[in-house]
């Protein structure tokens, strides 16, 4: 992509209220812009980086046999008072009237609606087990939203849907879903750590968060320091229960508080086994060997549009963003310092088109801007590798190659630029 | 993909008050399901259909350096009010009060937010052209929403928006964007129809629609049936006004009926250049080589959750689906009569495997189901091409093809089976 054709509006300042550095970078990086209080558009920077987010997700899910469907943002408030959360909700749903004054509601979550489309249609245990998720815009009318798209209130977020025969099955689901969070946080480059929750307003009794700690995160979770480098990929659902990783919420309530270091983190998913909570009040049962039953179900949440937010957070310097590869909206970014040198933007165009070729995902800065504007740009959206051509490509046809996260940089023949950069962005070992 | 782990809840009746044919089959094919009056969630099979229209408007917009950006669908009220739209617009918009009376409003377009996007951050006409979509869910709170998601409240829609420097070049993108949209429905699969416009609450001078003529369609446009047949790829920008195709109100305001007819349709797209319309209202200046000048801006819309429901209504008959092949949600429907049949069976799975390595979508009937039920709804369900093993293959080692179009039915020995998938398929001539 070249730069003059992908729209990155890069500002200077960020308004004076952004008080999270993520928020800032986001801001100045051109990434979104605020529409009003809590609400922001993605600009194509941003979108880029959600959409890298989405089709992970996407394709994890659906390798795992977890059928995609999309149910709608609007939903009516007469499966609300069915599970008794109308009343109880609070002031963060966003309650609407339509024209013909029928109450409608926001959706900020979906254990209703799911709920209802299930006992539509399964009616049998042969219909279980069954795994539903969808991709769809949240709202949750926060009293105080900030730090941009980490407490917006409208979001996107992921959630899931479990229906299982019975509490076993309903467990080994959701070991699965556990399982299934710890691969796609690993593939997008985030080391999560898994924590102990309660229920809250959702319901049930297993419950497991995934944070990403950092320093100005909003959430406080306690654990013992080892598992800060372990894997948690092979563990068995005994494994997962016995985690000594917690909230602050159930920290609370636990005896043996020995060993527990207190981090700040932010929260970017969690999932729920609530049983029959749902089932129950919606008066949901199916035919089973052992006559009607009620589903067992279970919810898992991603809040996708978080993500970026706490992975820049998590990984920036001064200059600003340093993306990992797994998330970054490019691999490399291509930097003309001599625009009115023919040779050099000659050069350039070869290279450029060389690497979309074998499918290296760049973006080619070939505006006409001073070398400064390009250089604190290029640290600013912070692409993981730099590929500068300037003076010393007109001198010596050498090519500079630049580390974001270290600003590390070496001259390369221009002979040697292409396999350089298939070594340095990992397309060759 | 196995139908037992895709979830795809066949009906024999619909509601008592369904009145169109697509609407009728999306219900009882399992694609779509109401959740209150004019809100639907797509179900598994419906969704994936919705997935593969998303897929290709993603492609070709990408392809035509549109970036693609995510604009909220909460919008405040304030800048409609710039526009003058927030008294006019009518009940038809959403709106809401949020937790602390602010005035919101559920986007039923975007031309307010893009301009004042493009008014923070464009400046000079070095920045134009540009031109960005997002697809995003939009609401309209229509009086008497029908026909399911052919006519619903909440819908998908895609959106696109430019910015040029002045008419001429507004006009260039304009043909672009006519052009990029004829593209886009033929590589759906939908014969479509460009026709003249009033521009309507949108604003401007230029605007046309993009019709499917179906004999039940609510639209009434008015051409020349010479067009039914023609290429409409190779136009210029002084064709496509002469183009002989009205909509209904356009066609009152002509001199020359002559020669023109009446067709039923469903519009599935629409495209205006409002020129300096909204630039105007929100102040929107920029700098050029004339001073000061205000930009042209464009839009372009495609009704995404309202093609799945057309192409059905174009294409069905008294058994179900008829999809053309571009828009199926898989490519091949494998039944498997004998389930009870380990020689079947494994022929079954072992084929079902062979196909899948070929990356040709297959959904594979493994249900333990009566044949009756399994052969209704692979013609309800109405994916081109069935492949059947039943008894014939107990018996002679022979498999059958059916073409869902005409219920052409030939039997094949298996050793013939993929040459024959292959060709059928269209994946080798």
């Amino acid at each position: 992509m070249k730069f003059s054709n992908f729209f990155i509006p890069t500002l200077k300042e960020s308004p004076s209220d952004v008080k999270m550095r993520s928020h800032d970078l986001m801001i100045r990086s051109g990434m979104i812009r605020q529409e009003t209080s809590g609400i922001y558009s993605w600009m194509p920077l941003g979108f880029k980086v959600l959409k890298k987010i989405i089709d992970k997700i996407e394709l994890l899910h659906d390798d795992n046999g977890i059928n995609q469907i999309l149910m709608p943002t609007i939903q009516s408030s007469d499966i609300w008072r069915i599970s008794n959360r109308y009343d109880t909700y609070g002031k963060e749903m966003l309650r609407i009237s339509d024209r013909n004054n029928k109450d409608l509601l926001y959706g900020p979550t979906n254990e209703e609606m799911i709920t209802a489309i299930g006992k539509q249609y399964i009616k049998s245990y042969k219909n279980l087990p069954r795994k539903f998720y969808h991709i769809q815009t949240k709202f949750r009318d926060e009293i105080r939203p900030r730090f941009g798209v980490m407490r917006a209130r409208e979001f996107l977020m992921k959630d899931a849907y479990s229906f299982d025969i019975d509490n076993v099955n309903g467990e080994s689901t959701y070991c699965d879903f556990f399982k299934l969070y710890l691969k796609i946080f690993s593939q997008l480059g985030i080391p999560i750590i898994p924590v102990r929750a309660l229920s809250g307003e959702i319901g049930g009794k297993l419950s497991h968060e995934f944070h990403l700690i950092v320093s100005s995160g909003e959430s406080e979770i306690f654990l013992d320091n080892k598992l800060l480098n372990q894997s948690f990929g092979s563990l068995t659902l005994n494994q997962i229960l016995n985690l000594n990783s917690y909230t602050d919420e159930y920290f609370k309530n636990i005896e043996n508080k020995k060993n527990l270091e207190k981090f700040t983190s932010i929260e970017l998913g969690h999932i729920f086994l609530f049983g029959t909570k749902y089932s129950s009040s919606f008066n949901f049962y199916i035919d089973s060997e052992k006559g009607k039953v009620m589903p067992y179900m279970g919810s898992y949440g991603i809040g996708i549009s978080r993500i970026p937010a706490a992975v820049i957070e998590f990984s920036n310097d001064k200059d600003g963003i340093i993306w990992p590869k797994e998330l970054s909206p490019f691999s490399v970014h291509l930097i003309n310092i001599n625009i009115d040198d023919s040779e050099c933007s000659e050069f350039c165009e070869k290279l450029y088109n060389e690497i979309k070729e074998r499918n290296i995902d760049v973006i080619y800065d070939d505006r006409n801007e001073r070398p400064g504007k390009k250089f604190s740009d290029a640290d600013l959206i912070g692409i993981p590798l730099q590929i500068i051509c300037g003076n010393a490509y007109s001198k010596n046809r050498e090519i500079s190659f630049l580390k974001r996260f270290n600003k590390e940089q070496i001259n390369i023949g221009e002979e040697r630029v292409m396999d350089k950069l298939l070594e340095m962005t990992g397309y060759k070992k």
